[in-house]
């Protein structure tokens, strides 16, 4: 890690405490290796301290999960106990957790579950015929013809068939093979798997990870415990967060000092920025990586929760085959998408596909083999990721319903946003049937006279906010 | 690696080829070098090949999925495809997969999991009131009440208490604390991320971890992704397998000149070789790692699947604390349990725990700290580990026909030893109803007259033994 901390800036953001910052050394510890000579002690050392562990361990930094959450839970607690706050209620925005925050699951991704589940229910008159047909079909795919079978480590066939088909449709035709398909325990799962098989080297040959600053921290922590390096590349703030190409080559330019550069990770759409990057952008970044000889890897799990007109989503790998041969023939690159996010916001299922492009045949076998070890992926998150990729469609029983929640119905999304923004819960009005092109919502007017004013009053801003922006 | 080559002796099995064997260099890759100066052709040379790759994930041989299994499926496609074989049927008794061999999953199990999945549910008046209730306190304690939410990285509160009550029960009152619970993804992950925390140093101070010979592959698989040095201890072979002491003693002074041996993996029940550790052994084994100062790895996953009259399962954590503070409050102890296997065999839902005993408070912070970069485990692997530690119980209405599913019928042993000794599947009276006490197996006669004299033959051949070994 010194290695690294010599070459990354990690000064973006407050550098945290404790255990989710870097090693402090500990008294406690050094105190007790002056009792090492008496091991007859009943209260002898441990084998497992911070200064014995794994340095790299040590030095990954995980802000997401860090002391901040922490203290959400001391604060929940307190409140709980009735401690007076300014607020009354702690709110989540941590993580991009839909359901922690109220959406509703997808009815017909948890039918289907459900039916996989507990096959019994494929008997039962209260649940639709197309549900019933993704469960037959992912349960034959299954050994045992069930969910409790290990799967193939790189993902039941018929699924990854599945997310082969929905890529072709995603990018307009571009052909996507299942044999390039790999199911993955969440996103996470798939990231730090193909960039454990990409670091090697040692001093100035240690593989070097370029990541955008600000970056999703898993990027940093998996770097950390592989002992890679990082090299950040700045995102440009005063350009709505933009990646410049200029940025990269200074970035390259500078790391080329220290280390191999081998690696370039994009999130696309942008987290934390929400940034999405243009066609000609991406272009320009791929063939960066053509001509830096850098494996890219496209983090795409935001594909779906683009809401701007003037945005669009754009693959990585349409845009690449869309660049003639040279570029679909070469660039290596390995996509990411997830149950996590999109409309669906299936966290807990730890659903996820990795699709690779140009891996060498090698190294498909030896990334089985890596995967192989823990054998495989959740098989009730790889059948969520199945309704994922293949939802339903026009003229089946449930796509009316279905096409109705995938678009947050205005009322849902003011609800979200005053819950976002407030702490304030209300239900949106479709939940109660309101007359067809009018929005509601329904609040509860429990609270004394006192406090209902105050929370009348948020509202009353919100809603005028609400309104400026998009009205 | 070299390090690790130089000390242990992988002799014991054929050494495998192809991706999961050492890494052949690869003459394509040599002959694709030479095109590096013209790099405008339009095949190049890959970034990320035999040579360029993680060394330690290349060193990686995992055995269980390995080219036996490769070969297994051309085999079920060949018999699909009509081509003839001394068997019509692949087996696959390769990995511990209850379902996959026809095993049916735990109704109870199933029912509390689909509830969960789809809460809709809950109102239905074809599920049982218990698992109903055990239904309804998964999802109280999960975010926005979803199996969907993100949980905590060490796990969802309520279930790291049930587990802890579990061990509690277990081991005759000897405390468990919630706190010491980690939920993971299958038991293989805690292996893993333990592992991953006390590897530490270079060259002789790199950790030595002890494994049985013969080993479950995951622990040789990890030793190499972490570069550690694997320190075999032989298994008596002679003695049914047993462990003895003194060849551990062995294997620690001989390591010694190489590595600092930090860690014991213990696999108890053993995998593969069944067998069972006595009290008096599991004594020694705990007072040689106190003495070596060696952190215990207790794979305990095989806890239910003890069948000998003559044998008991011992958790390490319970003979630990029945010797005494001096052990008690001083040897550092993981063990794992999982879903997977005892006779739920619930592979697919990727549930599993970990108990830490004696963890040094930072470290437990550095534990969750590591946790949290994956974000969580499968929260529905999470709710299937609830139910495994949370069975119905004496009163409750599931009880008897769990209970009755728990012990295996004899009528389902018999079947199911008759798959695995010569392929033929047939179904227990069970599954038709059958006059208490007695035992009945339905067989098709469909096939040709033929070929069901074979059949018959072989039914008949296994019955003399089966009847000779467990009469
Ligand atoms: C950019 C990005 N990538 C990957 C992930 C990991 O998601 P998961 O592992 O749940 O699929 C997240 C989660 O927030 C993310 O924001
Ligand atoms: C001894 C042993 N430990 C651990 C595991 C891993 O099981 P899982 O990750 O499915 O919990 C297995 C699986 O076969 C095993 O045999």
């Amino acid at each position: 890690m010194q290695r690294a901390a010599a070459l990354v800036r990690r000064g973006c953001y407050p550098r945290t405490l404790g255990p989710w910052g870097r090693g402090q050394s500990s008294a406690a510890a050094e105190a007790s290796a002056v009792l090492k000579v008496r091991p007859e002690r009943s209260r002898r050392d441990r084998i497992l301290t911070l200064e014995s562990m794994n340095p790299q361990v040590k030095a990954v930094e995980y802000a997401v999960r860090g002391p901040i959450v922490l203290k959400a839970g001391e604060i929940e607690l307190e409140l709980q106990r009735g401690i007076k706050k300014p607020f009354t209620e702690v709110i989540r925005a941590n993580i991009g957790d839909a359901q922690a925050m109220g959406q509703q699951p997808i009815t017909f991704l948890r039918q289907v579950m459900a039916l996989c589940t507990y096959p019994n229910l494929l008997d039962s008159p209260s649940f639709p015929e197309d549900a019933k047909k993704r469960a037959r079909r992912i349960l034959q795919a299954c050994g045992g013809n069930s969910l409790g079978s290990y799967s193939a480590s790189q993902g039941v066939n018929c699924i990854r068939e599945d997310v082969a088909a929905y890529i072709t449709r995603r990018d307009g035709g571009v052909p996507a093979d299942p044999d390039n398909i790999y199911l993955t325990t969440g996103a996470s799962d798939g990231i730090s798997t193909i960039l454990k098989i990409l670091v090697s080297g040692g001093g100035k040959s240690r593989t070097g990870v370029m990541i955008p600053i600000p970056q999703y921290p898993l990027y940093s922590a998996v770097i950390s415990e592989l002992d890679a390096i990082q090299v950040n590349y700045y995102l440009d703030e005063d350009n709505c967060w933009a990646l410049n190409v200029n940025e990269l080559r200074r970035a390259v330019r500078e790391a080329k000092e220290q280390c191999d550069p081998k690696v370039l990770c994009i999130i696309n759409p942008g987290n934390p920025t929400g940034q999405v990057q243009s066609r000609k952008c991406i272009e320009d970044v791929i063939h960066f990586a053509w001509e830096e000889k850098l494996f890219l890897l496209a983090d795409e799990v935001y594909q779906d929760n683009v809401y701007s007109p003037d945005c669009r989503f754009h693959s990585f790998k349409k845009v690449l085959y869309e660049m003639g041969p040279e570029y679909s023939s070469n660039v290596e690159l390995a996509s990411f998408h997830s149950t996590s996010k999109g409309y669906m916001g299936e966290c807990g299922y730890r659903g996820g596909y990795m699709e690779v492009i140009n891996l060498h045949p090698e190294i498909k076998g030896q990334l089985v083999k890596l995967l192989s070890v823990r054998l495989c992926p959740p098989v009730s998150g790889q059948a969520a990721m199945d309704i994922v990729v293949n939802p339903p469609v026009p003229g089946e029983e449930s796509f009316e319903q279905f096409s109705r929640t995938h678009q947050m119905a205005p009322d849902m999304f003011y609800c979200m946003k005053l819950l976002e923004e407030t702490g304030i819960c209300v239900v949106p009005g479709s939940g109660f049937g309101q007359r067809e092109g009018t929005y509601h919502f329904r609040m509860t007017i429990l609270p004394p006279v006192e406090k209902l004013k105050t929370v009348l009053q948020k509202v009353k801003d919100f809603h005028i906010k609400f309104l400026e922006k998009y009205a």
